[in-house]
């Protein structure tokens, strides 16, 4: 498609830069930015421009945050002595969003992956050892994804640790709230037998 | 969702207020902006800039524009004489795509609509029906949408247009090329009846 200004074809191909945003969308996003009255545009680049100069990463557990430490690892009504190690950001706020956890976090940045080329070294898995040891941690839930990679990295952590006293879980894999047996593939539907759960008949498990 | 960092709140709530974009994706966008070593943010906010600050509007047809004047209006090779009404840019755009038309635009800003409190008031009606009378235009195309609204609209301008020599003709309507007659609607295949074309055998009509 030939653009009738360069400007125009600037913004089309910076905004189609992003994942998952194509050019007939980033076309109708860009002219809606001409467009608008409520200086949305001017609003977006500012908060875009605080985005690549004042975001820091949180020195403890690399989440994004404002300040040199944040809000999650400052706060004085979280437990401290916990840690759920997830693999991302996304993940973090998945598990914030249940409001069934209270501890803190370690962010490792992904997985072990030796197909990707990711090795351990890639990752923040030497910080979460020196978090464990300092802080005097009693327990880390492993959320990452229950694929190869993700058992691969828990054990990988798991061998580091084996000399401390930290107790290691992972988050229950199992059949999904709501979710058909039949669907459910062999892998998870084995493991969701090997890991079954004595039943209350006064509660969930 | 509670986010970890104002500033990346601030920037998630900018994203998601563009048309069609939620805040998940939001969130996944400023992440990867973030995320991202290829400066691809400085060049979005530049091209966000430029955008905002550098776009003109052609003063002939109302294409968006580096100069004054845009790059069709100032082409030497089109043809002066005849003007293609569109509604929008991205009418504009899909008809130079064809490679199909070779004369100049006038861009309406939309269509008149009672419905949507629009009036000829609105529109860039004046400044067509004085590019008619000043630049000796031959010819009107009028391919604006085929709807109730955009029917007053042509309505309109012939209207105005009643007293000069200036030819009107709206673009072809008519079932698509590769559409099946079965799925056609009523009113389309009505008008495509009516509407018939000579058929000769050594080309298309």
């Amino acid at each position: 498609m030939n653009y009738p200004s360069k400007i125009l074809e600037q913004a089309v191909n910076a905004i189609a830069s992003l994942p998952g945003i194509g050019r007939k969308t980033a076309l109708r996003l860009a002219l809606h930015l001409i467009q608008d009255q409520n200086h949305k545009s001017e609003i977006l680049v500012d908060a875009l421009v605080q985005l690549n100069t004042k975001i820091k990463q949180c020195k403890r557990c690399n989440l994004v945050a404002d300040n040199d430490i944040c809000d999650i690892c400052a706060s004085t009504s979280r437990h401290k002595r916990v840690i759920c190690v997830v693999e991302n950001l996304r993940d973090l706020l998945a598990i914030e969003d249940t409001q069934q956890y209270n501890g803190l976090y370690h962010i490792l940045g992904g997985v072990i992956s030796p197909i990707n080329g990711i090795g351990p070294e890639n990752l923040y898995i030497e910080s979460l050892i020196q978090r464990v040891k300092s802080e005097g941690v009693e327990e880390l839930i492993m959320a990452v994804s229950p694929t190869i990679d993700g058992e691969t990295t828990i054990f990988y952590i798991s061998k580091l640790l084996a000399d401390s006293n930290v107790k290691i879980s992972t988050i229950a894999r199992g059949v999904s709230f709501g979710g058909e047996l039949e669907y459910a593939d062999e892998f998870t539907l084995g493991r969701s037998i090997l890991s079954r759960t004595p039943y209350h008949q006064n509660g969930s498990n």
